[in-house]
């Protein structure tokens, strides 16, 4: 019965969801306080109390016709108008409600503006290491993922690489910053530099590549780090936003596309994105969460990245004790380390004998490597430090 | 910068958005209380006080990162068991959660069965008259929608007609009861036939034909009418619900698949379109409303039928005074009525001018009648009696 694209998904369903699923299997046998699961970007941290607060005041002051209605498929236009006025407060940008669709989350997003702009072998560029669903979305619309190689250096993105893979068939180019799953942000001089290269190429090639900037981890920054907006740098961008991170609502699928006015087609491509936003089956992004968007915004409201913050440092420091090589993270809530061994995926079966479970680098097209998800209790951490240790012991990076 | 494909959905826009937004305009412009907008299928009856309610009892007494996290893609589990014991105990059927994907809506979850059986050049057969969108949902995963004309003596799907087009590429029949335009529910004894049919064409083609159910208005029946559950005549069913319409719930983006043991490969299909949810963006349906939907069934929470059923009186028996030929509607919150004129656009284009906007019946290939959506204030309806006689009127119908 099943198609044959879906097929190969289905032999290599995602490993990560799969260690969701383990981890709460092992965590009914052992008890979840003694299951060190690390493999999933499900927050920890509550969401801000102003969500809350905000759905008791719309259920007080709002119709239910309307927050659970229909409203036109881009969104609420006053919940797209805030949003545009606090990136532009922010970011010194110059958007509009008509600039802002609203999403099921930025997976849906990616979908939306995926579908909206490839033809079949049309090619997307992105750089190792990346979310593994990229692939997925891209082959969604026929087209085919080109991924860069790790930069292993400062993990920013190989600019010498990007200028060589682009072609005519060259579509879009995908970007992550705060990365997943290195915690790496972009820096403004490599934004400059790409966007460089980027309008070179497409002078050369007589054709505008887009610039997809997955955004879902943009306020999740640490050490006072500034995550440059991107549409600043280069006239094609779209930016795919979610709030799954920002206020720990990662169930409720609510996000949006940024489509600037200095984007090519930038009217064509809002109308056709919010038809594809409709015909992929969203419709709209889902109707009370759009008014709890505005209402967070116009109250300031963040999650508590202070203790993602602690996470992070006890986590780095106590690897790095341990003798593990690790990307110091900027943003974002994962630690990538490096595998004692070449084969990370032996490794992470080692480290689940100590019920720690870690994604191997592989997932993200970086072998050697693993992701640790630190969006998970500070006891967590603490309470697994001593099975790192012990996994560092068998690897002799410390004394027995 | 647009893909080839989406360029005729940009060019052929969907015509019931459109008048969305032209019901929009006109009523900044003459007051909403002198626009008669029957275009959409935008329920006017609130949501029942249990939504309102159980959201104020979950955010009380369930934990911020369990309401708003992230679960296995296909849902809740509690929240899928539910539904399964509510279906069990209601139409006699034996699911249990195993047999529950939960979607963003009706329209994800046809998107979501779509992607997982369709190979391109794939066949799927339906009945005119039939929801617009079918054809773009089909089209996403490159199949071919194949529409039986309709049958115009009651609107019982054409049978004769369905054995005929049965072809070696045919993958899936769908169907949509109670009926969106028609409000027609088909009988007990149509679906045994219809099973008839798919069992020997698919002996004699040696191929398994999914019949995939559409019931968004599945509890929007009237004067006592039955919805026979599909499952329990024929065994390759799958399901596709949404609450927008049971409890006045569209911009949530919440329902679900019903895909049952009895159907071919079942497992493999349940875990292929928990993948396909997660691919196409939705990850998971809206987590908030997941758990809404589970104290709602607890509660035997239900919209105000009677409100619908009092608009349908209204306006059947209004149209029928003034001479118009209807169906009269036994499920959903439509009426379908014939156009005096053999081109029902430009029946549409006069009503426009008494400012009733109605929906072309070419929109859901069925020219020559028109769609008037009554989920509408009774008022609206009331309002609107005299522009629909001087209509009337214009075409000879009624005295003037």
């Amino acid at each position: 019965m099943i198609s044959a694209k879906m097929k190969p998904l289905v032999e290599n369903n995602s490993v990560i969801r799969q260690m969701f699923e383990e981890g709460k299997r092992l965590a009914a046998i052992y008890g979840s306080e003694n299951v060190y699961d690390f493999s999933l970007g499900n927050p920890n941290v509550p969401a801000p109390e102003t969500v809350k607060e905000s759905i008791l005041e719309i259920l007080e002051e709002e119709e239910s016709t309307f927050v659970h209605g229909y409203m036109s498929n881009a969104g609420y236009e006053d919940v797209r108008g805030t949003i545009a006025d606090s990136l532009n407060t922010r970011f010194g940008t110059s958007f509009g409600a008509n600039n802002i669709l609203m999403t099921v989350g930025a997976a849906s997003g990616l979908n939306v503006i995926l579908k909206t702009i490839l033809d079949p072998g049309d090619e997307v560029i992105t750089f190792a290491p990346y979310f593994v669903e990229y692939g997925n979305y891209v082959r969604n619309y026929d087209g085919n993922l080109v991924v860069i190689p790790p930069n292993f250096i400062d993990f920013q993105p190989d600019l010498a690489e990007l200028a060589k893979k682009i072609t005519a068939r060259t579509k879009a180019v995908l970007i992550n910053t705060p990365n997943n799953p290195t915690g790496v942000v972009y820096s403004e001089e490599t934004l400059k530099q790409m966007a460089g290269v980027l309008r070179q190429k497409g002078q050369e090639l007589h054709q505008n590549i887009m610039l997809i900037s997955d955004e879902p981890y943009r306020e999740l920054a640490y050490d006072g780090v500034k995550v440059p907006y991107v549409t600043r740098y280069y006239e094609n961008t779209v930016v795919c936003y979610s709030y799954s991170k920002s206020l720990s609502l990662p169930g409720e699928r609510i996000g949006y596309l940024v489509i600037p006015d200095e984007l090519k087609d930038s009217e064509a491509v809002f109308a056709a994105a919010t038809i594809a936003n409709r015909v992929l089956g969203s419709v709209n992004a889902p109707s009370l969460m759009q008014r709890v968007i505005k209402r967070c915004i116009e109250k300031n409201a963040a999650v508590n990245l202070a203790a993602y913050d602690r996470n992070r440092n006890l986590l780095y420091e106590g690897l790095k004790a341990c003798g593990f090589f690790c990307v110091r993270p900027q943003g974002a809530f994962y630690l990538f380390m490096k595998s004692p061994i070449a084969d990370e995926k032996e490794f992470c079966s080692q480290a689940e004998k100590y019920r720690l479970l870690l994604v191997p680098g592989s997932s993200f097209a970086c072998p050697g490597y693993v992701r640790i998800a630190y969006c998970v209790s500070y006891e967590q951490i603490e309470r697994s430090m001593a099975a790192f240790q012990s996994l560092a012991k068998e690897y002799g990076l410390m004394g027995g």
